[in-house]
């Protein structure tokens, strides 16, 4: 089996926004991020400490720092920062030190000092409670002008807007805010402790392998490099895919690899030509073991300074997410979810409503959007009936209740007393909210009211309802998927719904021979918050029944 | 400051040759390999233990084994393998377990099976002491066949004899061979404590940088990737340089990664189109404390199956390096070293030698081949001879000493009394020693001596003796490069010996302005058993004086 983890996908969301912090907590963060012994932040270097570092604790302690001047007043102390935190330099007045004034006067602010001095206790009445390092400052005896500053295009100070563009343009720069200092430190120590976690913990052997290969035909379009061969090239991997399944053959039984990977298909706000994953593969395992081992790597890994992870993590099936949620990862961090109303409509008078229903894959649809009518506007509602309209040929019926439990919409009145009552009761329908409702086959009306539940969420959440929230993450198990779908073009043809070496579910395995379409496969995806963090497969190891399903079920 | 250490090359001379392993020591590797806790390599999976595992102290539990059939005999017993070792299966006889019996006689040799069973003792007299497991086996109750094995290419034997052709076209079977799993379990070991060691005790970060970025002029030949846009290219990064100096520019302080990267060169012995290597670099650090952050990083990621690693590492200039072992790589695990023997023949009768030691430059150099004249043969040294001419235009003369301490020699008549005995002295020649003499300018002389050296330990080790200790890691450092070479094709021009971003030692720095031909850089290699496993410098932070090395010395 194995498991794709995208690792960009699952920090995004632990990592913090540039300017959401409005005090930025410096010198906590290695702490935070580490529940083992704090490294040595100052071996093998010309500094002492590190800024952030200093506490009372320090008193009286000779100390060598290095950093960036932060800022400065009135020529008497300056605040310098380094990775770990900022910490108070008094400079010194006296005549005998006239020299180390100077360059700590003279250099502008961003510029690299070396600073040697004494810790000593802030005046009483002065101390900072907001800065980890506000009861100290240090007294310089000695400085070192490393570097001067020019004028840079934009302040190092959180507080300090900046375009996306401007932060792209002076990366270098903009990588000194506490915020992207945070979260290069959280991917690199949530990595680390996965490792731990499956090297030291559970003995998988850590392989590289090759990423300039031969072309996998089937999968995403591959970037070539020409090679020195005329007429021959490589292809960057997609995936580590044919090497794992090697070293299974070659008897490695766990393997794992921090593997970068390679799609040629443009950017897209979630996708790079090249991106990692935590690429897993084990042998000898089932659906259940490998789920325990994800859910055990997650929740060790996961950062001290977020509420731990609870495991298990809930599971779903494929057709219970499509028919709850319309899609394959449904966001469970709120409900708004698809119910199926088509019984309440048996004896509709609504005309739509009856042609669907007397087809046999009819079914009405509804989502309840809490306090929709309150918070949603026409325009709103307009715009959704045209997305569906656009994107899904679909009619979406809108409803709205107000404060009086009156029924707004085109075709309240053609609703009779007993639908509502019954469509009330089933959808827990409260006043001030707004149902959306659609009819058509069951996948395309889930598949719609899904996406219309994403934008009211939107919607709701741009008007102030918090619906999603930001600090909980909410894993979940989507299973059950099936194991071949039929192709779009040719409805009599199978095609797989991954790939052709997902094992079919063990109790599907007699429908192979009668109703394929109906087998469900081994594959299982790992969604946080909506968003698929992880996918993975037991695979076939039965030659006979590979060869049955690439030669007979899929004609390859 | 930077260290890239080519990983492959390390880990090559710790990893073992197949076939070199007379006792395979199964199940042993994982725990000599830590010194931390054994992990569960059993969690999450069908078994309850590995093959490996089992000893004394698990008899009479109940275990699930799964495994490699690696042989069977006379239908009553057969040893199972996994890639944690060996154990013994004892096959039932009695009638009710007639369909166990079946599968495990029928199935063929490198088969997949699981068995659950008994651990019970072997029989008095039958244990095994070679064998971790020897003194145990399993009472066998149920087993499954999980996959059946044709004829193989190769046996998986560790004493069967494979060509390298055949092992690589079926790498997936030469892989369950006990050396190539120790090979890769070491190397995930290996870079497994280098993370623990530069992240959990030192504060690094890992950061990954992206590998498809621009062009970068002036190294090695690059891998080019078409883009999207016709006529625009991608290039494979030959390191990640230029991003992790911007990363220091942004503060980190202390970055690291295992890095891969990619040099389109052909392949050749040592070099492959992909590598990876521990890419380091630090803050406000000067070359011996980087220096001593790898001695720490080797120590601590050493197998503890090998002797300890002794630290600091003998340091040596590369002056010295070049004088004495003629390479800027030295073999220091046997001598054989270069002799400046100019002295010895300043009122020499022999042409040949006055007229080198005429010229300014001109040097005599020797080295002394213990035994040589016992081991190596005229033909030997006719090549030796033929290949200092051809590659060096040297001539070389030998000088044979027989058992009587003649000296045998084409020039040996025309050496003086005195001056062999100022030799013998010099170069402390023995019975049976041979000299190779060189003469010419110094760095020519030295680095063809250099060759020689190695070439004559190759021909007295083909001949059984050993020189190089393969059980020996004699690491060295090479420092005090010189910061610029004169061009070939231009001799008064200069050219970075490294790169034009090397600082100069701080002890040159006023050479810079009168003779920066004599400057020597910050830069180190690190050296094992004369493999460049290695290397870095101390870089420029100082704008004017970078500007002043790119456009006045280099005229960039």
């Amino acid at each position: 089996m194995y498991l794709g983890s995208w690792l960009s996908r699952l920090c995004r969301g632990l990592s913090r926004p540039i300017g959401k912090t409005p005090h930025p907590i410096w010198g906590s963060l290695s702490r935070s991020l580490s529940s083992q012994r704090i490294p040595e932040f100052s071996s093998f270097v010309a500094r002492t400490n590190t800024c952030g570092e200093l506490r009372s604790s320090h008193l009286g302690q000779e100390v060598t720092l290095c950093g960036w001047i932060q800022y400065r007043r009135q020529n008497t102390f300056l605040v310098l920062r380094d990775c770990h935190g900022l910490v108070q330099i008094i400079i010194p007045q006296d005549e005998s030190a006239a020299s180390v004034k100077k360059i700590l006067c003279e250099a502008p602010v961003e510029s690299v000092v070396k600073v040697s001095g004494t810790v000593i206790s802030r005046p009483p009445g002065q101390e900072n409670p907001k800065m980890p390092t506000g009861e100290i400052e240090i007294k310089v005896k000695t400085a070192e002008l490393l570097n001067t500053c020019k004028k840079l295009p934009f302040e190092i100070k959180d507080f300090v807007k900046k375009t996306e563009a401007l932060r792209l343009q002076y990366r270098y720069l903009d990588l000194r805010s506490f915020q992207m200092q945070y979260n290069l430190r959280l991917r690199s120590h949530m990595v680390m402790k996965m490792r731990e976690y499956l090297c030291n913990l559970h003995g998988f052997v850590d392989v590289e392998t090759p990423t300039l290969f031969k072309r996998t035909p089937g999968g995403a379009k591959e970037f070539l490099v020409p090679s020195r061969e005329p007429g021959k090239f490589y292809s960057l991997t997609q995936s580590p895919q044919q090497f794992k399944q090697l070293l299974m053959v070659g008897g490695l039984d766990r393997y794992f690899q921090v593997a970068r990977c390679y799609r040629d298909e443009g950017s897209r706000p979630d996708r790079q030509p090249e991106f990692t994953q935590i690429d897993i593969e084990m042998s000898f395992v089932d659906q259940t073991g490998i789920q325990r081992l994800i859910e055990g790597l997650l929740q060790y890994s996961w950062p001290d300074d977020k509420d731990p992870v609870a495991i298990p993590f809930p599971s779903m099936t494929f057709a219970e997410a499509l028919a709850t949620y319309g899609t394959d990862k449904p966001d469970i961090r709120f409900g708004m979810k698809i119910v199926d109303i088509s019984d309440v409509f048996r004896n509709t008078e609504i005309r739509f409503l009856q042609d669907v229903l007397a087809k046999p894959q009819g079914t009405v649809k509804a989502i309840c959007v809490r306090e929709g009518a309150k918070y949603l506007r026409r325009q709103d509602v307009e715009l959704i009936r045209e997305f569906a309209a656009h994107h899904y040929s679909q009619e979406v019926l809108p409803i709205f209740l107000n404060a009086k439990r009156n029924w707004s919409s085109p075709f309240a009145k053609f609703i009779m007393e007993e639908e509502r009552l019954e469509l009330t009761r089933l959808m827990e329908i409260q006043e001030e909210d707004m149902v959306l409702l659609t009819a058509g086959e069951h996948e395309k009306a889930c598949s719609l009211l899904g996406k219309l539940r994403l934008q009211c969420a939107d919607l709701l959440e741009m008007r102030g309802v918090v619906l999603r929230d930001p600090a909980l993450f909410s894993f979940l198990w989507v299973v059950d998927f099936p194991l071949f779908l039929t192709k779009e073009e040719s409805p009599t043809e199978l095609e797989s719904a991954h790939h052709p070496f997902t094992a079919p579910h063990p109790s599907d395995i007699h429908l192979l021979h009668t109703e394929p379409e109906k087998v469900r496969g081994q594959h299982y995806d790992l969604v946080l918050n909506g968003c698929e963090v992880g996918g993975g497969s037991i695979r076939i190891h039965d030659a006979q029944l590979q060869r049955y399903i690439l030669a007979t079920l899929l004609k390859g």
